[in-house]
C-alpha cells in the first residue's frame, strides 16, 4: 500500500518518536502492547496513535491490541533504519558547533560528513572529526561526501542564495534553522525548526490556559 | 471569544510566525492582505490560515482579505508581546551554551535570565552576561529571578528528576530538548523538540516521495 504521500507531516514526525519506542518495549521484553498504554507511555493521545498507524493499514488487531515485534519491525523498514544518511551541516555559529560536537550518529542512522563555514579555510579544517569547508567548496564537497540532506544553520541573510546553491546541486531536503522561510523547488523537502516560534508557542500556552 | 482552550498545538505554533509576517507586512507599507498571498509569503496552505484565524473569529473579509494593521495588533495581543516573558536554562552542554549565546532577547519577548550547570560553582558564575549556578540553588535562583518557564538540555537521565523539581515549584512550562516524554502535572506545558526526530522525519520525507 504506497500511501506515503497522502500522509500529514504531524504524522511523519511521530514515526521516529513510535519506533523508538518500539525498540524500548522490545528491549524490555514486552510482546504485546494497546493503544491505550502506548498512549500513556508517550504522552500522545491514543484516538491520535491509531489514525497514525491506519494510514499504515491495519498494523493491530481489536481486543488484542499491537505485536510490539512486528511493529517494530515494520516502522524500521518504513523509516529505512538499516539505510544510513549522510548529512552536511552549513553554518558553524553557535548552534552549528553544539550540532557538530553533539552529532547524530551515536544513536541514530544519521551522521553529519561535511560541514562548511564562512571562517573555514578553502582547504578545509577538522572539527570534532568532521571536515569543515570554506563555502566555496559547497558544491563540489557536497557532492563528494555523498550528502542528502543539509542543516541550515547559517544566518537569516544567507539562508536563501545557500538554498539555491544547494537547489542547483539537487540537494533533497534542508532541516531549517534559520527563520526564512525558503523558496525550493518541488523536489526539495524542508523541514522548519524555529527555536523563537516554539518558545513563543509555549508561552502562548502557559498564558492562556 | 475566550476559546483557546480549543486551539490545536499545530495553530498554537504558527501563532508567532504570523505575528512575524505581519510584523514585516506593516514594515513594507502593506495595509491589505489576501489569505493567497498570505498562504505564498508564509508556505502555509491558505485553507491553513483561514482555518487558524477562525479560531479568532472572523478576522477577515469576505472579497477584501485581511487589514495588516489590524492583524498585527491582534496577534500582539494575543500573544502578549507587550509582556517579555523571563525563562531559565537548565543544562548548559554543547546545545545549552548555544541558547545562552544566542538568547532569544535580540528579537523577541523572551530572555534567558538564569542559567543551571552541574560544572557552575555554588556561588555561580556569569556567561555571556548571564549567571549560572549550580543545580543545588535551581528552586531558589529559578524563584529568585522570577523564571516563567525552562529549556531543558540536560542528559536524558536527569530530565524527569529536573522536572519534578520544576513542578514542586509550580514552573508553568517547560520547551523540552531531551528525548525523554515528560511526566508534568496537567498545570504544567511542555513543548517537545526531539532534533534526531526531525531528523528522522526529514529522511522519511525525502526518501518517500
Amino acid at each position: 500500500m504506497k500511501q506515503e504521500l497522502r500522509i500529514p507531516q504531524a504524522t511523519t514526525k511521530r514515526l521516529p518518536l513510535y519506533y523508538r519506542f518500539l525498540q524500548n518495549l522490545a528491549n524490555e521484553g514486552k510482546r504485546r502492547i494497546s493503544s491505550q498504554e502506548l498512549s500513556e507511555a508517550m504522552k500522545i493521545d491514543s484516538a491520535t496513535i491509531r489514525r497514525d498507524f491506519s494510514y499504515f493499514g491495519a498494523l493491530g488487531k481489536k481486543g488484542y491490541g499491537y505485536d510490539v515485534l512486528y511493529l517494530l519491525e515494520f516502522f524500521r523498514q518504513t523509516l529505512d533504519q538499516d539505510d544510513s544518511a549522510n548529512v552536511a551541516l552549513i553554518g558553524v555559529g553557535n548552534l552549528g558547533n553544539a550540532f557538530l560536537k553533539y552529532n547524530f550518529q551515536k544513536n541514530h542512522n544519521t551522521k553529519i560528513v561535511v560541514a562548511f563555514d564562512t571562517k573555514a579555510p578553502l582547504e578545509g579544517h577538522e572539527v570534532n572529526g568532521i571536515p569543515v569547508y570554506h563555502p566555496d567548496r559547497l558544491e563540489e564537497m557536497y557532492v563528494k561526501y555523498n550528502a542528502e540532506m543539509a542543516i541550515l544553520t547559517v544566518s537569516s541573510r544567507s539562508a536563501q542564495e545557500v538554498t539555491n546553491r544547494l537547489a542547483n546541486i539537487n540537494a533533497k531536503g534542508i532541516l531549517n534553522f534559520t527563520p526564512v522561510r525558503l523558496n525550493v523547488p518541488e523536489t526539495m523537502k524542508v523541514m522548519n525548526i524555529d527555536l523563537s516560534v516554539e518558545l513563543e508557542a509555549l508561552i502562548y500556552l502557559i498564558r492562556n490556559s
